[in-house]
């Protein structure tokens, strides 16, 4: 299916002086090298990739900003969670600087979010800060972690522990690019665009429900699904880019998601983070159906519904044993922070009705995930 | 000489909500917990500091932080330039994940320049953003690095190429301290405090020219010229928090200091960054007299004082030789932009009458070097 570059949707992500735009559609890989001299002064580029997103999209963005005539260097890293080390963040920085990217040049990001964490994190602290631009090569990348400036890599103590807020210059979702994603990618980045409607847009939920096929074919659906999600992430982002309030909202599903991901120790082949998610969302609903927040009719629907398009749903899908409820509450607590047996946690009162409650006694938390896990 | 606790001196850097009081005084290690506690929720602290500074200081922060109920832990690394380096960066955040250092907790400089560029930058990207209090033991420390936010650590590329502004919560600058500084290095960092009446405070200068004596000896005088440097920081810090425009006023005779300083390889026994500037704000004025943009006796009024207090004031002052002019210049052309043959750098109309001038040839600055350089 080929779609006319009128199909192309731009999104504003309003922060002042560091507001910038996300280009969603086809051919914006190729189209990169114009996009990109339109906005920017200099006319040198350090290219960050990773194995697996170089043979495909290489060679075709180097051609696209050379043709413009942008010089640019290329540096491929090794794909995976790994990657968001502090040995390859050095090496990231060490490349920036030897390719003498200065003030009016800029760091790209090409490829998902642990090259647009890493990448991001280099780009804000080379020289306190450089430009930065990204390429996300998955669904996840382009309706998530390409938003709204947070970065950073692992630490022995946790996930993104160690990272900074840069936010890009410029975001280039190109959609043709996820037509190589497998389908068990694709649907773990769906996860993320479902989020949205179930947190604040009814609506939105219930197109994709009706709809949820024609996103999965590519064309102007998905085009449409991913602009609806960028510009819901962007509205949130500009309303509190520190995540002093609202922006917690982006978590729902992640707090019990998380949990599942450390429980299975980021094994790939057991859990991805959309599958955790996805589990996480349906978990969070029926959690506040116990505490007679929401109906359980809604935790139904939104288990129907990602069931359908072929996501986990229920934590006895995932292969292998868990562990037992409590040390899942222990993994919780290590995220949140834990006063006097409460906890912070995104809850809901129904669909498109999310909201943060910070007294959820941890003893429910531990008597729901006792009855969930299965036996 | 004993000062009373009304000697103490408070300067605000104000930068909307993220403010911040710098206390200036004697007997201020003694009462941080105190300081501290009035303005801190959180009540646990990890302390960087290194070996020279340990021993005098580290036992009395820490007990001042336990009087006040602050659970404390520290770190002590190698003192030097070579300490800011990515692996002490790992080291730091790594030591304050461990101590569970939460949003509302701190972490703590307790050292010079070296210390807190260091541990800000470790600050500023453990959980993307923690509290950073700077307890600085240098005269330089307390008027120049430990105020604005630029933080970071060195790269073989250059020094400083890494990092990002992260401001303080607050600044305690004991006044004590400085007793136990080397008279060279007290003089290293009086070199910046005279920077301050050079760039735009004319009486400033005039007042150091008739009262250097007793800032030097300590108490009230000492207090006046530390607070009076640092308003003039905050001021311009306020003005312009990431060098965008008239924060670059604060590199006078740092050009020429930093040239020197890299043709000496940094080696502390030949050169000191104070030194570097005492030199280089001599050759900014008579270079600025060489352009005709003020008199050559505002060249030798500088030079007049620096040399008094024991400063050195020319090349020929540096031991060992050093590379000829064009070798100078290129490591000047690294640390600027050059475009077109033309610098930025910080020149002057006369005492306290400094601007950044945008159009430098870099022949002219060639053919002073020359001239200057010693034979």
């Amino acid at each position: 299916m080929t779609v006319s570059a009128t199909a192309r949707r731009t999104v504003r992500v309003d922060l002042g002086d560091r507001s910038y735009d996300i280009l969603i559609g086809p051919g914006l890989i190729a189209a990169a090298g114009r996009e990109i001299a339109l906005r920017l002064k200099g006319r040198k580029i350090a290219v960050i990739t990773d194995e697996h997103v170089a043979p495909l999209y290489l060679d075709g963005f180097m051609a696209a900003l050379k043709a413009e005539g942008i010089d640019a260097v290329s540096l491929v890293l090794p794909a995976g969670e790994k990657t968001k080390s502090f040995e390859h963040l050095i090496s990231v920085c060490d490349s920036v600087l030897a390719a003498r990217i200065e003030r009016n040049d800029a760091v790209v990001a090409l490829g998902g979010g642990v090259i647009g964490d890493l990448t991001g994190f280099a780009a804000g602290i080379v020289r306190r800060g450089s430009r930065f631009i990204q390429v996300p090569t998955s669904l996840l990348a382009q309706v998530d972690s390409s938003v709204g400036g947070k970065t950073g890599i692992n630490s022995p103590h946790g996930k993104n522990l160690i990272g900074v807020f840069h936010q890009p210059d410029l975001v280039l979702a190109d959609t043709d690019v996820l037509d190589t994603l497998s389908p068990r990618e694709f649907r773990a980045g769906y996860a993320e665009v479902a989020k949205y409607g179930l947190i604040d847009k009814p609506d939105f939920f219930a197109w994709l429900e009706g709809n949820w096929q024609a996103v999965f074919a590519g064309g102007e659906a998905r085009i449409e699904a991913i602009a609806t999600s960028c510009q819901a992430k962007a509205d949130v982002v500009a309303a509190d880019e520190r995540e002093n309030g609202q922006r917690a909202l982006l978590n729902l599903g992640h707090t019990f998601g998380h949990a599942l991901e450390a429980a299975t120790r980021y094994d790939s082949a057991r859990l991805v983070h959309g599958e955790g998610v996805s589990i996480g969302m349906v978990l969070a609903h029926q959690f506040s159906a116990r505490m007679n927040l929401c109906s359980p009719d809604d935790g139904k629907r939104v288990e129907a519904h990602l069931r359908a398009v072929g996501l986990p749903t229920t934590m006895g899908e995932i292969p292998g044993s868990l562990p037992p409820a409590e040390v899942l509450m222990d993994a919780i607590a290590q995220d949140k922070k834990v006063k006097a047996g409460k906890l912070t946690f995104i809850l809901t009162r129904g669909v498109g009705q999310s909201f943060v409650a910070d007294d959820v006694p941890q003893s429910e938390v531990i008597a729901f995930l006792k009855e969930k896990l299965p036996t």
